[in-house]
């Protein structure tokens, strides 16, 4: 499928380069990095976009970053607030503490134990709140009002999606001969903003999605055609549990070529060649790429078998070893 | 101390970069990595140089791949043999590979799964020995008696010299800033081809060498001005066991600027950070210049305070996940 990149999608390539010019400074360039080894286990040539390496350990430095320098200045000294299970926040708590200005997180009560150390650590000031979506909205909306802060929202925001695209800049002048790009799929802040950028510049690349078992609402939404929200979700997957928003949505739908869906297990075993293959700390929402490609669903799939060059994004790299440990060990 | 480099040590600038030319179409260039968090509690910049994610998982393959490029025709054909209780077995396995050629791995009983793993992994013969260094010696000088092939020390040779050096000449084009690197001390491959080449395009620079108290022969040996053994050595970093040879000691005494030694329980504690905020699995022995900076030894020195930007060379990530997990809960 190749779609022609439009203005409608609350991103496009300009925005994404007017956020690379903007964080540039801010973020690292991440390393992209290949193994022999597990071109092997796949018979692919595979490209490991290492995010993990990211500010605060994740990709969402980037669109953070790009949310709190696009406010102006009057915007900005009130501070910003968000609600997150955890690399958003720490994302935010950081590019809040870069700027100078407050950052007011609300974390539900079930986050890892290492993302809310990140938040601690760049100085985001926390707000409980119960696990649930609601509870999460009601407390943001809560600190809203009594601070007068900008809400930065994780991934249903052009800021957001334009800093997560900047992403498929560095890669695709790092790696400029990929076929593919797979790309794990939550909110749909990253993967709208790496389609967009990528499919700009090179409108015959594949981009894949991919999704645990647990909470696969995206490859749902494609099926229907509409978003599909889920009742609960159920993965190891701890930063990929969000639905799509209206800006992520239409992207998915109009420009992602598919959706891979893998089992947990398959995502744990990924995260250990990560750890003793490449020698990187990955998340189970960051190894999920890895799983894809090594999947059946991915393998026995007739329409995958002709491309060779094989984007992975490493999302993040935020996971407690006692966690990491215990599931290997299952 | 500013010493001339001089012909005398075995290898010199020269012999590093022919290595460089060699073998650099079959390394990875690593990456050097920095964090604010890190530069934070050390209270100086400092730039890793992660060898981690050389291949074979330490930089032990750029000094392996330089000695078995450097074989004539007639040697090669017979093979490579070596002794080593891991990441020079792996390394020089997959150099043998690479050149399609037959490589004797002898491997003390006691040697961690992971790197057995990685020698199995590129197809290296194992052969088993006693876990000491003589039962070590004495099989693989069978092994060379019958096959033939040419024994390949792990640091006590000029060609591993030389491609351990070309660590620096990557490490100063990266960040020529540095005025000092601090490198992990074993057999004194490493720290002899990284102060040879360091040394040689910037006199000034400082080298400190890294040691776990429970191995710490090179300390001895340089306050001693003679090399000195130990009857046991007892660290969990189980690469820094080796001691010093006739090639790597004059390198030592006259180049390297002095010796920091470390605790088990601070190399632990440096893991624990290279994982948690570098994302990077980092062996102990890999750990120790991590863990070398942030201990009293270093920051209580007068001698060390005047120096900021600090080389800290991460030399392997061949690490079980069990040990260091089991590390982290004592």
């Amino acid at each position: 499928m190749e779609v022609k990149v439009e203005k409608k999608y609350g991103a496009d390539l300009s925005s994404i380069k007017e956020a690379q010019a903007r964080i540039n400074s801010f973020i690292h360039k991440t390393p992209v990095f290949s193994s022999d080894s597990l071109n092997d286990l796949s018979g692919k040539n595979l490209f490991f976009k290492c995010e993990c390496f990211q500010k605060g350990g994740a990709f969402k430095f980037r669109g953070a970053c790009n949310a709190v320098l696009s406010l102006d200045d009057d915007q900005a000294s009130k501070g910003v607030v968000t609600h997150s299970s955890g690399n958003h926040a720490a994302a935010l708590a950081l590019a809040a503490k870069l700027r100078g200005i407050p950052a007011y997180i609300v974390i539900p009560s079930n986050a890892p134990k290492c993302k809310v150390e990140n938040v601690k650590r760049y100085g985001g000031q926390i707000i409980w709140s119960e696990p649930t979506m609601q509870s999460r909205e009601d407390t943001a909306s809560k600190v809203l009002q009594e601070t007068g802060a900008a809400l930065v929202h994780p991934y249903n925001d052009g800021r957001i999606i334009s800093g997560q695209g900047t992403i498929s800049l560095e890669l695709l002048d790092q790696v400029p001969q990929l076929d593919t790009i797979i790309v794990p799929i939550s909110g749909g802040g990253l993967i709208s903003g790496v389609t967009l950028a990528a499919k700009s510049i090179n409108p015959a690349i594949r981009i894949l999605a991919a999704e645990p078992m647990g909470a696969n609402d995206a490859a749902q939404s494609k099926a229907a055609g509409r978003i599909i929200t889920l009742p609960e979700t159920n993965t190891v997957a701890d930063g990929l549990r969000a639905f799509l928003g209206d800006l992520t949505w239409p992207v998915v739908r109009d420009l992602v070529d598919d959706v891979i869906i893998v089992e947990d297990k398959e995502i744990i075993e990924a995260m250990r060649l990560c750890y003793e293959i490449l020698k990187v700390a990955v998340e189970p929402s960051g190894a999920i790429g890895l799983a894809a490609v090594l999947s059946d669903n991915f393998r026995k799939n007739p329409a995958w078998q002709n491309y060779k060059n094989i984007g992975i994004i490493l999302s993040g790299g935020n996971v407690d070893l006692g966690l990491l440990w215990d599931s290997f060990r299952k």
